[in-house]
């Protein structure tokens, strides 16, 4: 492979990893595993692949963290639709397998970790409400993982301090919307059950997308102009 | 910004991010994540916060480890204000936009993760005992984030030490107080509740600022006069 | 001792911490702890022998692991069958002792920790969907330890990652096959307990092996042919 | 103070945390954090303590650590009496504290996180075997101890590692004795409760203190006599 299907390879194999260990824990074992569980499914999963793939691609697995990385000049246009055309994939692929394992149970699969809101989904927020929690959610995230990168405090335990974030993002958040904070985690489930997962998925690509923005300009900000 | 504004600034955002986190898992999902994930919630903002914000400021994001700082001479008098002003905004804010999610789902806001004692509130310990708890579980928090800073064995890992410290003051403060030992982390949720929370406020901001300077004494002691 | 038998004592004694406090946990707390108190029980022992034994044996304490490293040409065939041996002994003696503890309890003993599929065992997935993921759940444990060795971007905090991931594996295994992903962790058990989880090892077996030879094809594939 | 004093004192400090948040945390929300919040607080604040007074004292917090280092040869017999005092004065008032606390409520004192076996106690198991299962869980926990501090494998990160290692020790052991390996920890809530949990603290002084020779013979054996 050359160097650029490699990275692409990279961040379809993380992304399909991610998506596979997290919703699949929130789709196969939620009740046993409570929201601790699940966050700490996503967090590790992403530790763990940010110091294998992140030597090759940057370990981004999300359409949110490799538009801050192209705003912040650090990924080519070319690469930046790479990259997510490789994440979307990964992450179908991976609730294409969630599926048929639950499938296998004889049971009727109604949940593969989607996302979501209003009644029926955690404590019931509204849309709008939706929208703004994923974009904090967003903004912290991509934040932390932004200043952890610029500031090089860290060292090697940058893997570790960024997958924690996920976690302690996912500990307030999948009672609100199930913790999106990237669209490459919310396509999977969307696609392969349809219905209210699907209707509601524009919120979880475009809140994200908004949120890791505004951190690009937060961290510019924090550390000034230099 | 100039260097002040963005340290006072880069102390709001990451009180704002450790109360939203932390009080918001308390009050949304306290009952699915139990005192455990409570607790990892609080500690896990403070290690990403420590590693994205200390830089800038030192990632206070608390009046009681000001206070130590101040004691230690490493913050001036101007500093100590700035500093404390920016965390008690930012954790209220963070209350406030708590709220507004809550009230979001048409049910009644009663819990914001206050801190409280007495008949009702945890296992419900008297008012001096709470004091008595609040000044201890500062003094063992404060004196390990001195200690940890002042020996320099931790290196790099030193923000994930003290997170985790956060954590394991939880997990038994919870059931007590509540866990405060932070003055920020307890105003917001008593500005917006009222009643008891902001009754009993002034436990949670006496006992914990009584902690932090026994704990600086603890440090000079612990390590001599060097 | 001489060298290659205190490598062998230590893979032996490695997986017989392994499989005490992991088998162990489940086994006789299970209930308490949930999926993620199990996972972490794993994925700390191994932390631990990854520090302890790492630097005499490479703290493999899986046969999966060591045909890996044998792939990789580095472990003598002579060594394969040595460490392979030493984890047998010392994962069916953790079993054995995890047996007697339970029956001095008076209890009847039924569960030491075992894997299976089907009917009755979590979630209930068929035999050929169990292959599957225990190959996927092989992969990705073997894939992330080899790539955290190949890339040194860890450091010392390798063990930590590796042992991480044997948790979020678990997160997600535990419901569906108990979580193999280790021959000589499901040995004991079935050796044991006789009854499904001795007819049902053969899978425990093939999976896991069969995941390694990928994991070995796929990190070469990551990082090209340097 | 003068040097000895400052390490005996710091030994007696660590050894009221670890006591006073491990056990305190079993004593008041053991129900609320199962398991494993419980074993968390014990590994969590062992981390602390490690880095806060491990400078000073090495922070032992254990006579059966205490004594493994006095056998290595590392510590003088006069500091060993001087660090076993130390620690026994340390938790013993610790659960004097935590006995107040729980009294301030109202309610009879009846669990301070003590220690024990037989019928009504975790699941049950015979005196016989609680002296096998605290002479393995001591070894494991020294073991690793030694053996991490033997290698220097571990570097900056050793303390996270040997406290990750107590509370996997505490994920088996919980359900079993309650988790001795350090007669510190189990003599203060023995003396203040009486009952059973004094008439059966001799196991809980003896068996971690074989278990702490048994490791310093392990890890000799693993390493070799360099």
């Amino acid at each position: 492979m050359n160097h650029a299907r490699r990275k692409y390879a990279a961040e379809g194999a993380g992304t399909f990893v991610l998506v596979l260990f997290g919703c699949g824990s929130a789709a196969t074992a939620g009740g046993n595993l409570g929201n601790l569980g699940v966050a700490m499914a996503f967090g590790l999963s992403l530790i763990a692949m940010a110091y294998v793939i992140g030597p090759v691609s940057g370990c981004h697995v999300n359409p949110a963290v490799s538009l801050a990385m192209f705003l912040q000049g650090k990924l080519s246009g070319r690469d930046l639709v790479g990259y997510i055309a490789a994440q979307l994939i990964g992450g179908t692929l991976a609730s294409g397998l969630l599926y048929a394992i639950i499938e296998s149970t004889g049971r009727a699969v109604t949940d593969l970790g989607q996302n979501g809101y209003g009644p029926g989904y955690g404590i019931g927020i509204t849309a709008p409400m939706a929208i703004i929690v994923e974009i904090i959610l967003t903004f912290v995230f991509v934040y932390t993982l932004l200043g952890v990168k610029a500031t090089e405090a860290t060292g090697k335990i940058a893997g570790i301090v960024i997958g924690l974030t996920l976690t302690f993002v996912h500990l307030l958040g999948i009672g609100l919307t199930g913790t999106s904070v990237n669209p490459a985690r919310s396509l999977g489930p969307a696609l392969w059950l349809g219905g209210d997962a699907l209707s509601e998925l524009w919120v979880f690509i475009l809140a994200p997308l908004i949120g890791s923005v505004v951190a690009v300009w937060g961290v510019r900000r924090l550390y000034g102009r230099k």
